[in-house]
């Protein structure tokens, strides 16, 4: 309705918006930012007169730019059409300064031509992390709106340890105020970690239960079916810890975990986030287990070595479990089991909350409650729970209270994760992005470990293409308390 | 499976059993008893070698008895009739002991001709409250078996207040052990009230939830769609409390807010059913409402001053709604509603635990959380939650975690709560059966309440068939704190 | 003040007493009841006419007769002299009902000229088990007061284990109802067992920490600092398990865990403490240390062995600890360490429970907090606290907050446990009284250890007189987590 | 120990040290700073190489500005004169930078006397807040210390309202860094006010205590037996709620109420206490009582009016309470009740944690357990509790668990509240200062109230000398659930 779009419409809807995608020829741009600009542009969120200028090395032609960014756009072919007609090129060098007053020469004649209005200018850092300075000292430099706001969106990585991100915090600091700084995690973006502040303090029922008192242990678990697929070279850079682990699962880690906030304000939300990282001990090696994947053994799919671009010897996990311990009241001795990996036998994320045994001796060695959400694919919330077994037997049986978004909620539009956030930067809320000190106490978190496994140069355990990863994860989640439960499959699985 | 089955089945499964049916004329034993025991049989659970002897004043043909009660049953016309074939009957005075005598040597010759074993006798006991004492003497006096168990099966009512259930108590204990005896609440035979149990005690996440500091109130309601029937003449002399809030809501409740006992034994379930009853307070007569139905104004319906048989100047309540009060640790402070009535909206039991708000402050105004046990019709347990609804707006959304047991159970087949009821008295469980110290206290907390409204000549509330009953009762339940919520209808309902 | 006299004196004051010792030439006699019936004359708790009649095999003279009570007795010489002419002395067998007869007839006649009024009979059976019966019979058979009621106290031991414990409580039942039966355990008598109800329920500060959730461990203790001194040769035949813990420590272990009672009843806190006793787990002999002391090296006290009467090949403990798991959701996981020993380094009772650390990790490695209850001497309840050490530097002190009687209560005069007990079967209070179930239970639970503990020949550990017992036992409280402060020693401790 | 002082001893312990006071001449400079400089030579705390040096306007002979100061300290002679021998005094004007230039010439030259180290200077500014921002320029422009660190300590009033602290604050930061800034309240330098952080986290057993679902009301209370003593004209243009609620008050309540820190350093503490009092909902007029004394009936003590300098139409508060809600999940629905007053009944700071009812219903109508924490005078922790009478009634008693210190701890040496706060400014500790976000939240909170005291002109109750103050404040605290019990006097409270 148009109460609803007012309510969700930035309220610069009626000024002129300049977008500039820098690094525009590149994957994550025709991928991701550029889908997700249509997105809005679809559902009428954009500022009514918004013109999106891509920026790169490469010189391309118009036409065929907007052939690549519309290959990769889903729906109405007039929408499409029409959304391409305001999205142009400019090629440029990204570490000369005379490139960027040219750009910014063009910017200003486009704008000139737009609605009258503050000038609002977006920029999305779509560009590796070794262009990132070159590339922020041109926009403060040449491109800054002289009468709008100027904000600058973020990719990760943001670093490789504490060192490299202090000082490219430290950099951006000083160009531009951390309020104009949106630094993406797209996680943030998802649907169930947005509704997960929600499920927690909007129901009564939850916050009783959620704390050492009742849990018995807290998984999250990144899960992909696909190996890395040609990008294995840049991919053998970070590894599976600095690219999954180190900022979207912790993100989950610490929304689960954090205390409720003061209030909902990206501010007190941030704090509390920051005060949960800050209270989890020190990783230990021998709470990690790290994994190698290798072809599968009818040949059919390529082990992560066989990747061009991987060097041959290279000890780089694609697989990693790690446990969390958070030193506070509310935590105390329960393990938060994180996990994250390439070429397993599915691809979900999801949080699994695993509650204690019952209190009473009634009934013995019954399953255990379960409280999981499912991240994706599939949004869903259940609660595995025992029930007498209809009928004049009296056995048990695990069960699930469920709420599975697809069978509840007609006509589901579930928006991308990248909408959302692109969305929210020209709304300028800061809900979903990653404070600076919230990026610094997760290195702090990662540095001592990531070091430990470099110079100790520990060796990733293999696993097959398509399994459940290095068998030594689910025994380090068995000793951490963890229990599968014997023949349970949760009914909506088989709906994705 | 046969395993279940074996799991199931007496363990007197081999042994010869007679039932006798007394009252075998009357509504009950057409309606409830002959429909069980035919159930019971079809699922193979009757003793291999089972007779069934129906005894009333009445002189009526065998095959004429027979074709009135198979009127009754469903199901499969072989079974039916092979069924019918194993009924007897047989008329005879209830308070002559010639007549059981006579009776005895019938049941002996028939017993002569069954298989080998101990000669167990079932006693049903149909049959109104004022000849309870001359029948279970004439049972006594000449029906015991002579080589295996006699037990009696007992129907409510037992008495009309403390002095007459004490009596009859205290003159069935001169006649029969206490375990030989078994005095049916058809209520704690169904599906819901028995997972009940299951529910709270073997998952661990209902139990820190179910106290004073996070529920607001519970509420067991019992609604009926249709009025008296042409039974308002027996109705008369009870009204609701004795018939329905006395006995099935009240064990309901003693059931919901008990605590956990020390074993799953029906003695000490007893035991903490009659400890959370001695711990209620007096009932007010300030927090009941009393209700009486008119017809509707469509004239369609009638009132219960229409049936025939009940005076025209009867005050009796044909609705009640009453909040208890429970004195001890867990529930200090917590309203229990409950309510029940005839001529109402729908036909439902229902067992709802509203929780608190949120103890923070970070969601206003949200609809509460509601934890729903359907007992009937449509077993079900559902959470009411609040969930953020999918999209890019932060809308809050009533939803709920659902398991519905149609739903979820494939080839669901509940039976009856009789057929349970008989089952188990054949195997000697008590669990589902009324002690007699339980009784005498339900009657403690309720013949004050009913002494008061006769002495008071309380006067009940009009309200017209069809609808929600006394608005009085709405406004009790929010003065108890109770709140509806606003705009939520529970999606299963529609499936019923 | 009149008006507490009033509160506390029986409301069979104005009404004659007989008050009956049998076994009146005894130890127990002349020690405890004898002592106590003193203290409650001098206290004016006596009915205004009461005479008491000793009775026993031996012939003894009247005047010796008192001159022995007399040189038990202290306190005022007239009120001793005085109290003494109300004593009277019968000399008769066990086992003959003539004899009974005969003694009745003494009574009645004495009764004859007291004021008028229902006559009341106290029979007090100060005698060995092995006589148990007879007298009960020679009671029941002679003895009954025609007019008044006729109240047996009986004094353990309660039987060797649960089937003569069985036979004794079902003789006992044929004779006389439970109501008129008062089993002592004279720790119940004890101030602060008694105020153990008070200190758990009225006050609100408690009963959050009573649990799992907070307490670490619970430990009852019972130590002598005197050997057998003599009376080794009947102390054999039991050993210190049915002498000290399975009554009396068990008994203070029942009203430290027990769930809150539905009243303050007899009847009530029985329940509980009856349910309580259920859920206690099997013992196991690998959680429980034996003892038996020997002389202490400077040669001034003599070992077990040496105590004339006791078989020198004796394998009986004079020192037992031992855990108990109770099942129940309160105390899931908590180990109850029960000790109790003759010639140790001192002598007191207490109950201690230690809580867990802190949830927090703020102090590391802090003294935990203790709250003492303690028995005798010198009754006190404290507090071990952590507090900052006052001045300017930052340390942490253990220290305590305390009720220690002597010094709070001015002009104390605690009366002894077994005045409270005759007094409160005076006054037909049941509360402090061991009741059939209960006695059967303590067996059920004791008899299977003692069982294996024969059959296997378990050898006790030598230990020193005058020390703290064998180190195992301190070791096996290591085990279950409790931990000894280091330099802490409550202040009360050296005012006894 | 030697051992201790070296833990308290400031780690710059052979550095030079210069204090400088400015404001040398006023009254808390010769009451406060002056005495507590001396105890902190007297326990060999201050740097081996220390000078005093008084800096204020009017021209004072060195001897008669060190006959002065001495006139306030206590102690051994030889020791005041020691450490007078260390006190220089220099005059000059607030607000010239010459004259800063001049002094610090003095001060540098006196410095090249003392040992070599680096020289570090600490500015104790006991000045009116009328020349706060004068001096604080002076300090910065001329006497910063160029070889070691400077540290300014700011007194107490920061501001009158929110507008004129932030101007304060934000003017001082251009000044100095935070890290260099120390603002005193100095009841954060009180013994029991930082025990309570031990108390709170050390002990297991008050945490599980502390929150709403155990807590019915805190009461922070302060209480002065005097009057304004001729001091009322400067009193009058603050009141008692700028003069003691807005700080004092304030700072125990978040202390109080705070949730756990991630550590025990400043920063996680300070970051506690501003969530905390960002949590507290707007203050409410009709909640507050205002007082002010008159003189007492007997004319022997003269009322506010009455003391020379106030307004004879003064409606300024000389007594005020008010209550406090805390928006958090731990403090939801608990009022805190802070009074504070001159010119009552007695002297006495304390914190006062008065519990609910217990949650059976065995005993009724019993007095509540409290926790009071003593601030001032008599340090004290006791826990009010109910206890068994002892003897053989069955009556219950209000009796405590304590811990006084002057009974506990021997030779008792409590420092003085500012001499704990100049030595950790001497440390660089900032644990026990005002942070200016904390400072900040405090006047947002009591500026809105305070304005609407003002528009409103509400005019305060009239209370007479030596009483409990108003009626209407026992009034506001029993509306808000505080029980006063019946007949209680806490026997500690006689020995002050």
């Amino acid at each position: 309705s148009m109460d609803l779009l007012n309510d969700v419409r930035p309220k610069d809807f009626t000024h002129p918006l300049m977008v500039v995608v820098l690094g525009a020829s590149g994957d994550l741009a025709k991928k991701k930012t550029y889908p997700a600009l249509f997105g809005l542009y679809c559902r009428e969120l954009l500022p009514q007169d918004t013109l999106i200028y891509g920026y790169a090395r490469s010189h391309i032609e118009l036409s065929e730019f907007r052939k690549k960014i519309g290959s990769y756009l889903k729906g109405d072919e007039n929408k499409k059409k029409a959304f391409l007609d305001l999205c142009f090129y400019h090629s440029g060098a990204y570490d000369k300064k005379e490139a960027y007053d040219e750009f910014n020469k063009i910017l200003v004649d486009a704008e000139s031509k737009m609605v009258k209005g503050s000038n609002n200018r977006l920029f999305y850092m779509a560009i590796p992390p070794s262009i990132f300075i070159d590339v922020a000292k041109g926009i403060k430099g040449s491109l800054i709106s002289s009468s709008g706001w100027s904000r600058v969106i973020v990719e990760k990585p943001f670093g490789r340890d504490l060192a490299s991100s202090r000082e490219l915090i430290s950099e951006l600091k000083k160009l531009f105020p951390e309020k104009d700084l949106f630094r993406i995690d797209h996680y943030l973006g998802k649907e169930m970690v947005q509704n997960l502040m929600v499920l927690r303090f909007a129901n009564a029922v939850f916050e009783p239960l959620w704390s050492k008192s009742h849990i018995s242990s807290i998984s999250i678990t990144f899960k992909e079916d696909i190996g890395t697929e040609g990008r294995g070279g840049y991919f053998d850079q970070f590894g599976i810890i600095r690219d999954v682990m180190q900022n979207h699962l912790l993100q989950v880690l610490s929304l689960v975990a954090m205390e409720p906030p003061v209030s909902m304000s990206a501010e007190d939300i941030t704090n509390e986030k920051v005060k949960l990282l800050r209270s989890i001990q020190p990783l230990r090696l021998d709470e990690l287990v790290l994994g190698q994947f290798v072809g599968s053994k009818d040949g059919k799919y390529p082990g992560y070595l066989d990747d061009e671009g991987v060097p041959k010897d290279s000890k780089t996990a694609t697989f990693a479990s790690q446990v969390f311990h958070v030193n506070n009241p509310r935590w105390r001795g329960i393990p938060f089991i994180l996990k994250c990996g390439k070429a397993l036998d599915q691809r979900k994320t999801e949080i699994r909350i695993q509650f204690k045994g019952p209190d009473n001796f009634l009934f013995s060695d019954v399953d255990r409650n379960e409280l999981v959400m499912r991240i994706q694919p599939g949004e869903a919330v259940y609660l595995k729970l025992l029930s007498k077994k209809p009928g004049l037997n009296n056995t048990i049986e695990q069960t699930e209270l469920d709420l599975s978004y697809r069978s509840r909620f007609e006509n589901l539009d579930l928006p991308d994760a990248y909408e959302r956030l692109i969305l929210d930067s020209i709304r300028g809320d800061h809900n979903l992005f990653v404070r600076d000190d919230e990026l610094d106490v997760a290195w702090q978190i990662f540095t001592p470990l990531l070091e430990q496994i470099e110079s100790l140069k520990v060796i990733p355990e293999k696993y097959e293409f398509g399994t459940r990863g290095p068998a030594s994860a689910d025994e380090l989640a068995q000793k951490m308390g963890y229990v599968r439960s014997k023949q349970y499959s949760w009914p909506g699985q088989s709906k994705f």
